[in-house]
């Protein structure tokens, strides 16, 4: 099937959408097997959507055993809900037995307490201490993202005892393409790739074709480091260790994407005021209230940080009433310092999150800041200083009011902007909490300030 | 190795970088080979800024031979520049011939046209001529990406003979996690497993074990697509076909990490009103004159803007004369445009770019907004009449233009917030365009003409 959010695909959904509201289910079912898991759990999401859960359940249990599993571990919580009140007990613990440990557990966090009893009461009792286990890492750490689902080796096995191992045991596992070689106390000594055990004869030994040259990843490290860690070394999988250097787990990939997508969504919120503790929660699911509440928090704090810079336009109110014109460029004044300082806030920001800047460059960015801010400064300065003289005909004192007051604000913005994300960083605060909002309302006080002060000197008025 | 940005790995490196100052490169040589080879590339990177390029040059050839070719490929292209400048072309010719094919058509593309006739002249015709395929597929598509590093097995053979010559070429292969089986014209017919092939019997036929259930790339697919393909679907490789659904090469998921990067970063530069040209280039390694080249369209066209808000200003002129209090207020107005116009946008924009949104949820963000606005609309202006109220004893027909022109502003904001991003995308621009500056200049002249307007009709001000 050719990837694509194409037309080609919406003419698919679009036919499948008509077979299931003419409640031709069979024929809607024989359409959807023709598509990947990720697509048909896509597509039932569509049909939560539009035609209510019910169809999303029907067309759900007429789905085969082990592409509904699959498809199950797709779709979002709110749906795994409704489809798992909606089914039989039975076809409740297939689904939950089936699934990937890392996915069950998922799984098993969202689901109401009387439910889970039952789905533990049927595992064996070495799956419930681990599920149990397993439900205890908190949120956020390496240990919520792994899945015990790897192949162990022992260092003294043969390449050929290996693959036999694998051989029985590998459908189980969520990747078979590293294993892990533990000792027996279960300390994790180096690993092997699938791929050295099918280039290497049968009779070697595992430790003779392992490698102690492996990154790990401790159980309570935060996810932000995981996912620093794949996207620095690239791996496909990475062991995760007790602080006994015990192997406990492995984490893979495809939960890092998801990991970064999550991590990067709350930076970009923070950057913009709204407090990001629904991360990996879609807009639409999000309900009007708790929008209301992840973005009321910052408007207040900006409100009164916007009284301040009202309380110093007060104070040179004299300033203003004998010179009402100033007051025409104020918004000029303000919105230049709140967008220069927001762009290099930002940038640095988003360097911060790379790991391209460190605390140890911030002289190199005060001194990168420094210029920009003057090359800009004096080309803002120039050419408003043309359109205050030529345009708008005042006064040369006007004219210089304003422009050195935009070269003062841009400079202080640029400053600001780039340092006070390192300065938050170093004190342990988030820097994507020092941006735009942040940054506007400090450049807005300090406009007002250099704009008016600088006002009462040039042209003269005692305040 | 344990990874993290820790303390005690900065130990390390300020001991290699002791070593290295003192000339002791053997030593620094061992220590250097305990890490790996992802680390001694950023050892290398940090030791060119301290230390100059020369040491990283005498370090690079003490590596043994297969370590140097990969930090090589993990070195920033500046680095990498430097030390082929610095090495003989025989150094060079090994390592190019080295190197995964990806990163060599990513060097190769960075180096000066003498060097690259003299790389080719060396390489095999075969090997030229697909160099030469490669370096044309236009930058930031699917084909710019891929690697022709992978197995490809015929549809007739047994599980044996594909293990066999898996054995045989495996090592040269990117990924041999999954093989491509191909018919005798290179059509792509299906992919294989590694691990179906460890787990069926030897003399099984390809043609039974193989899946047709996979998704596939077109080599002119852009790489935004690409990478929303991985991260829906979750594999860890994906094939690339032409138009004839030739399989040509295959993307790994560790080269999408990148682009996810380099893509989102552009995208938060974008929001912040800077030219995102640079995607891939850190913030230190951008020259002064680069950052404000990127940075000075958006201030300027804002600039106008601003200027046009100052119309609006000059054109109520008479009622700040008459109340000059009124003054005091804009900065709120303005502020709290801005910021309730930032948060909807930067939420929609993001929602847009993870496919949680799409257009046809357009009346959906409208409802929602809408209601958001009126809930945070009230809640601010009750909170800012009380303090004209109370603090600041002003008149209630003043409190009254404040407060009925915050609501106004708010509701304005987040509804010109929600949709403006999802129209650029109806219309075929960046969304992430219509982010910060676009929406608070928008708010900003919306916000004066509201707020004068009321004035001048509340106070019964003629203008």
């Amino acid at each position: 099937m050719k990837h694509e959010m194409s037309e080609a695909f919406e003419m698919i959904v679009n036919g499948i959408f008509e077979t299931i509201e003419a409640k031709r289910y069979v024929d809607a079912r024989e359409m959807l097997l023709e598509q990947n898991e990720v697509d048909i759990a896509e597509i039932l999401e569509e049909v939560t959507e539009e035609l209510g859960v019910e169809a999303t359940v029907i067309i759900f249990r007429m789905l085969p055993k082990d592409v509904s599993v699959e498809v199950f571990s797709y779709l979002p919580s709110e749906d795994q809900k409704a489809i798992i009140s909606g089914i039989t007990d039975k076809e409740i613990s297939y689904i939950i037995e089936e699934l990937h440990f890392d996915d069950k557990i998922d799984v098993i966090e969202e689901l109401p307490a009387n439910l889970v009893t039952k789905i533990l009461a049927r595992a064996s009792k070495e799956e419930r201490k681990m599920i149990n286990t397993f439900l205890n890492y908190p949120e956020d750490t390496a240990g919520s993202l792994m899945t015990p689902e790897y192949i162990s080796l022992r260092h003294d096995m043969t390449v050929g005892e290996a693959l036999a191992k694998i051989r029985k045991e590998g459908m189980d596992s969520e990747t078979v393409y590293t294993c892990y070689v533990k000792d027996p106390s279960r300390r994790l000594l180096g690993i092997v790739s699938l791929r050295a055990l099918v280039i290497n004869d049968d009779d070697k030994k595992i430790s003779e074709i392992m490698s102690d040259d492996y990154v790990y990843i401790n159980v309570y490290d935060d996810q932000e480091e995981v996912s620093d860690a794949f996207t620095k070394y690239g791996f496909l999988a990475m062991p995760v260790v007790d602080n006994e250097h015990r192997l406990v787990g492995i984490i893979t990939v495809d939960d890092v994407l998801e990991v970064i997508e999550e991590e990067t969504t709350e930076d970009i919120e923070r950057m913009a005021g709204v407090l990001a503790d629904d991360g990996d929660m879609e807009y639409l699911d999000i309900s009007v209230f708790g929008h209301c509440k992840s973005r009321l928090p910052w408007l207040l704090l900006l409100t009164v940080s916007l009284m301040i810079t009202g309380v110093i336009i007060a104070r040179f109110e004299t300033v203003l009433e004998q010179v009402v014109v100033l007051t025409c460029y104020l918004p000029l004044l303000m919105g230049t310092g709140g967008n220069t300082g927001t762009q290099a806030a930002t940038l640095i920001i988003r360097g911060l999150s790379l790991g391209d800047i460190e605390l140890k460059d911030a002289l190199r960015v005060f001194w990168k800041e420094f210029r920009i801010s003057l090359i800009l400064g004096f080309i803002l300065s120039v050419f408003n200083f043309a359109k205050i003289m030529i345009i708008d005909r005042e006064s040369v004192a006007i004219a210089v009011t304003v422009c050195l007051s935009i070269l003062i604000v841009i400079m202080f913005a640029k400053l600001i902007g780039g340092l006070l994300p390192m300065l938050a960083k170093r004190l342990g605060i988030d820097p994507a909490l020092m941006a735009s909002p942040m940054i506007s309302s400090l450049t807005d006080m300090v406009a007002c300030l250099t704009y008016l002060a600088m006002a009462s000197m040039i042209l003269g008025i005692a305040i």
